[in-house]
């Protein structure tokens, strides 16, 4: 079922000059100066509705997170979310992950979060994965050395076809676990699909992937 | 329930010269020399009752392969398997996989097979698991450069937790494969014990893990 678009929801977004980086590709290369303080940045590819990265903003003050969406009604969750809490330290970017060549430069990045992205599920279809070694070979670019990946999903299939992703993108694996909500990570800050979809019982799967020096 | 004893087994299985190497310390840094012609070697870490190893033995008459099993009346079995079929590019170690150091050489393996090994699901027993990370660094030493493991279980925390060990050891993961059966692995060599639980409808889980140049 296709979402309605809500009326005004553009108008809104728009609206919000301090959470909404309207311009990103002027920053590329100097995200650092967009924020108030110089600090490492961290990106979630597919922000949602924003709780994930908003409870991490409000976290770790001394991190500096960018939320990338392309559907902006869900975009201005997102946003409210860090307007209503008075967040400094995030911004939004309605924008297209396929074009993150455009916004981001070599080494800029520190982390980057996949959070449930869409697990296109046809063999035809697995160039749009998100974590699909086209997407991943761009990522590192962005990183810096030992900055990391951090993946999350609740689709095995998808699961296993990043861990051979990661692998064969020679990235450095590590905390992969199959049942992230019975295992021992203690700080796990969770999505609103994730917290939906985990109280029905499915498994969340997750791992992260380091860039190598 | 503990399995009987067999009488005799010990007698019948140190009756098999041709394909039982009774004193495999003298061939640390040599197995080349032991077998008819100097080609890579494969081992097989817990070989059971030989089904894996013999049938890869016949398909690959370019490698020899060595199996390894602690207990003698299974080891029988897999002795009489290769027997049976004058398989002259396989033998056996009646030997405890824990003093591999006494037989191996470093750089001496091409690869080294680990099939359905006992999964110690207690976590104070973790050091006992075949993929443990104490483990997996003394293969690497026995491994040349791009030498490989190929791992298999049925066991998903197992397999969950050699994927962490394997990487956290720097090794070079691919292939890595949650439903074995219904992959698009062709050519799977099964063993006894996996013929008989994927055919309960067990899942089946396989990697691969390179040592890096």
């Amino acid at each position: 079922m296709r979402r309605r678009k809500k009326p005004g929801a553009k108008e809104k977004l728009l609206n919000h000059e301090l959470h909404l980086c309207k311009e990103p590709e002027k920053y590329k290369g100097n995200w650092k100066e967009y924020f108030l303080e110089k600090r490492p940045i961290h990106v979630e590819l597919g922000t949602g509705r924003g709780q994930f990265i908003t409870t991490l903003a409000a976290q770790n003050p001394e991190i500096n997170f960018i939320g990338i969406e392309i559907k902006e009604e869900i975009l201005l969750k997102a946003v409210e979310k860090a307007v209503t809490q008075g967040l400094r330290n995030v911004t939004f970017l309605w924008y297209d992950v396929n074009k993150l060549n455009e916004v981001f430069a070599d080494g800029e990045l520190s982390r980057i979060y996949i959070n449930f992205c869409d697990p296109w599920p046809k063999t035809r279809m697995a160039k749009r994965r998100l974590t699909h070694r086209n997407f991943i070979e761009r990522y590192k670019k962005f990183l810096r050395e030992q900055g990391e990946i951090h993946f999350k999903t609740d689709n095995e299939k998808l699961f296993e076809f990043s861990l051979n992703e990661f692998a064969a993108c020679d990235l450095q694996l590590k905390h992969i676990t199959f049942d992230l909500h019975h295992s021992d990570m203690k700080d796990n800050v969770t999505t609103e699909y994730e917290d939906k979809f985990s109280s029905m019982g499915m498994k969340i799967y997750r791992c992260e992937a380091a860039k190598r020096n």
